[in-house]
């Protein structure tokens, strides 16, 4: 099978382990790579060993590197600093985050900046609304709230709440259940938006905890509704990739731990997919019959390309 | 349509408003009526008016009744306390509540005596626990903790748990979510529970609140797992009510204000089914033509029962 008129090698039809021949064949033919972060360049705050190589090694072959995580604690600015702690030099526009796609999904769907936003959600989201020009309310600020029990007491909540933005949220409690399921279910229109499902997730590096999904189905549970997800493995952020840097996703490769976002989300928008094995899918349970979502490729983690093309 | 050998008024194959007809006929088809609590007997912590002469009237024909309740924030005994500061002489043993079946549950199931319950729930849970003998972690223990997110840090789950109950939890947090998660997925053959899923309940008199569903939705999402239910509409309280009071369901009427839990409840166990429109449900949302749950009648309220009776 050949591509853009060279020879290639046996092209993955079904995971392959990646060879030194795929490895260069893919480094060849791709443009850019698309990198997950949690359980890709880190676990928790620990950067994960040979990164930082594998990284250069890249760019070195003149390669655009993005950076797109489901993580909505941080915003763009913060995940740079971030970067940065751990010696990498990553700039704010390389980094595309579910906090930053949240804000931009209202941006583009015109939301009106006399309408408020309800976050159930970090700091991330708050810092990435602001910065679109939209009025928060919730997130870190409702953190020790609570609903009184007295009889006549209710909770009141604010009319102008047009959307309700749900992420991930260390401090979620069972006021901001409540007031969140206010706003959707009594405020005419009001948009539910999701960063993303993840049902679990890197906190820390030794330990995996409770993900954006789980604060996400327990207000599908009281709103009975189902939520507008802009996180992968929905396309949306793609949209900003191609426009921002030109690039046919074709032209792409998708790097991730995890099969159904990282990978479903590179296969959803086209892209070349690569699975690492240094975050949270293991090799049985990429070959388990049960799983139903290939990448092209799969590696033990990102410093095994550099050793590939090095053989 | 006769019953018993007496001539019956026109039954109901379809939702009908009760009659002076129907409700006498209903009283004398029938040896007990089953009554949820909220929205039937209660609003919160208010009595709904005319419940006492309701109540009387149904006693003073030789009726039994019973209260069979999802709400799992109280035990039984606390429940009969709340009964008598509401001006109504209900015994312990005329109550059922889902903290209550959840203890039964394990009981029927031998649940080893050396395994613990991990609760995402109240009081009710934790007290209806220790009293069929059961040691339970978490609850109203653990309303404070949160998850540290320093390096190397983890949460250190006991390993003995066997079961996780989750109920409605107006504390619930990060931490819990956490813990329970770790239990059912790492602990072999943890059973998870839920002593219902009821989306939205009177928490005071006032206003709808997040019920028990929002809590277990959450704990699916994060085990990819479904709980066994205990509470209604799952027919297991019915195995007791049956046993106990040695009555047919088909000599049962199931009042309730709840289509998804109460009537379907009653209709699952074969009982006959009175809605009441003095809770969650509207006779809209009841004629809706998205409404597939349909009781045998349906009145204002319980006390409309007496004043057709008398008419």
């Amino acid at each position: 099978m050949a591509e853009n008129g060279r020879q290639a090698p046996k092209l993955a039809s079904f995971h392959a382990p990646l060879s030194s021949e795929t490895a260069r064949f893919l480094v060849d033919s791709v443009d850019a790579f698309l990198f997950d972060c949690d359980g890709v360049i880190w676990k928790g705050d620990k950067l994960i060993d040979g990164v930082p190589e594998a990284l250069q090694t890249l760019r070195s072959l003149g390669k655009k590197l993005v950076f797109v995580t489901n993580n909505s604690r941080r915003s763009r600015g913060k995940y740079a600093k971030k970067f940065l702690s751990l010696g990498l030099d990553v700039s704010e526009d390389e980094i595309f985050s579910s906090s930053f796609a949240a804000a931009m999904f209202l941006k583009l769907n015109n939301f009106p900046q006399d309408k408020k936003v309800y976050v159930i959600g970090e700091e991330g989201i708050v810092e990435e609304m602001e910065l679109a020009g939209f009025t928060c309310l919730g997130g870190p600020e409702d953190r020790d709230k609570s609903v009184q029990l007295k009889s006549n007491s209710m909770v009141e909540h604010d009319k102008s709440v047009g959307a309700v933005v749900v992420g991930l949220d260390l401090h979620v409690n069972y006021y901001k259940f409540h007031y969140a399921t206010l706003c959707i279910r009594e405020n005419p229109g009001c948009l539910f938006i999701a960063t993303n499902r993840d049902a679990l997730g890197h906190i820390t590096d030794t330990q995996e905890c409770p993900g954006a999904g789980c604060m996400v189905a327990a207000v599908c549970a009281t709103t009975e509704k189902e939520p507008v997800v802009v996180g992968k493995p929905s396309p949306f952020m793609m949209d900003f990739l191609v426009k921002r840097f030109q690039i046919n996703t074709s032209r792409m490769c998708m790097v991730g731990d995890r099969l159904d976002t990282d990978i479903l989300f590179g296969q959803n928008t086209g892209c070349k997919t690569l699975l690492v094995l240094s975050g949270v899918t293991s090799l049985s349970t990429l070959e388990d019959p049960s799983n139903n979502i290939h990448p092209d490729y799969y590696t033990s983690n990102l410093f095994s390309i550099v050793e590939l093309l090095n053989k």
